[in-house]
């Protein structure tokens, strides 16, 4: 069954993938609708990044939905008595937020379903990236496997697609494309820890991937930084 | 690799069917931490429901997720424009909520790997149900093998399993369950329209299976109507 529909749901968390993401879904000439999640994150700033990115790229609707997680903790994300480490650590991180995309992806399907779309976009990358088991292509399959059975709409013959553009990116790769695409990189947030203003701390591995990645990019960091 | 853990994360709606699941999950010798999720829907009397029946079942604890899932609508549950149907009606009904059962699942998911538990029961039923797609059991094996892809714990060996004990059960044989172990079924909301009290409408859907469930087990319906 060919999607009859060209809306798009894009997961925006407003930091720098995700931003890219939604500059390809546009590419792509989708009608996008981002989704952004407040899941009781340590700040709110890429929520504020990601409205800025939304509206700067041209997204359609912009929709917040909140989830109380630190409510159930396990990440030092959602629980502000584990630190974020602030040197590269050995396997999966505790910045890792149990569930968290699959989460996100069941956010989006059901927003999808209601829109009438069957195409979701998610900024996962699985070359530079923190080891989180839900960035995998294995995960994404998953997913789509679960979405076709889950809807009203899968029993309906549509298929879902999980878009995952930057999944075999290098960030630097990531930050080209973004910037051919008009990303305004200074608007986004990738800091685990970024302040009130959104400047980021430059010490966690989010900060230390995006930092490593304008260099080899051979592009200016812009990045606004604490101190 | 044998589940090290006795603790299991049970879906708690406040409803009929997911008390009697807890009731089973205690009889299995199961350590039960109880997830029930305010998402929206027109009333909260069943979450005042799942409180009474976790502390009466001896719930370990009981989690209360909230989610604005009214932000997207969709359904007659979540959309307070989209009336209840009153009558039968063909194919899925209004009531279906896009994608419930897999942000449900996802939260359950979420909390069970912060617990270090990878036992989730759910009360999804595919005989007396309302037809809705994320009821069925090949809905919930793909879950189970995304749950194991999307985790820290599912990536170091461990296999989740989601435990749906009341799917192939009749409506009656789940209320004669439920009954043997101990729930009091009078402090259960199974209504999509109950009032503030708890008070079920009798016409919807939901009422008129849990209706002809009481009278096909032969036992009293201690159900408080309206009016």
């Amino acid at each position: 069954m060919t999607n009859p529909s060209n809306k798009a749901v894009v997961l925006l968390s407003g930091g720098l993938d995700s931003a890219t993401v939604l500059a390809i879904a546009r590419s792509e000439g989708y009608e996008t609708y981002a989704l952004s999640v407040s899941y009781g994150q340590r700040h709110a700033a890429e929520l504020q990044a990601a409205e800025r990115v939304a509206q700067r790229l041209g997204a359609t609707a912009l929709q917040r939905l909140q989830v109380n997680l630190d409510a159930v903790g396990g990440s030092a994300l959602t629980d502000r008595s584990i630190a974020v480490p602030e040197a590269p650590t050995s396997g999966i991180p505790v910045t890792y937020v149990p569930a968290r995309n699959t989460l996100f992806l069941s956010l989006a399907l059901g927003w999808a379903e209601v829109l009438g779309a069957t195409d979701l976009f998610i900024g996962v990358n699985a070359v530079d990236y923190s080891g989180y088991p839900d960035c995998r292509p294995e995960f994404v399959r998953a997913f789509e496997a679960l979405a076709n059975l889950a809807t009203r709409a899968g029993v309906e013959g549509a298929r879902f697609r999980v878009h995952t553009p930057l999944i075999q990116l290098a960030k630097a790769e990531i930050i080209r494309r973004g910037a051919a695409l008009g990303v305004d990189f200074s608007e986004t947030v990738s800091c685990y820890q970024a302040d009130a203003e959104g400047r980021a701390c430059g010490r966690c591995d989010s900060c230390r991937i995006r930092r490593d990645g304008f260099s080899a990019a051979g592009l200016a960091d812009p990045t606004r930084y604490q101190g």
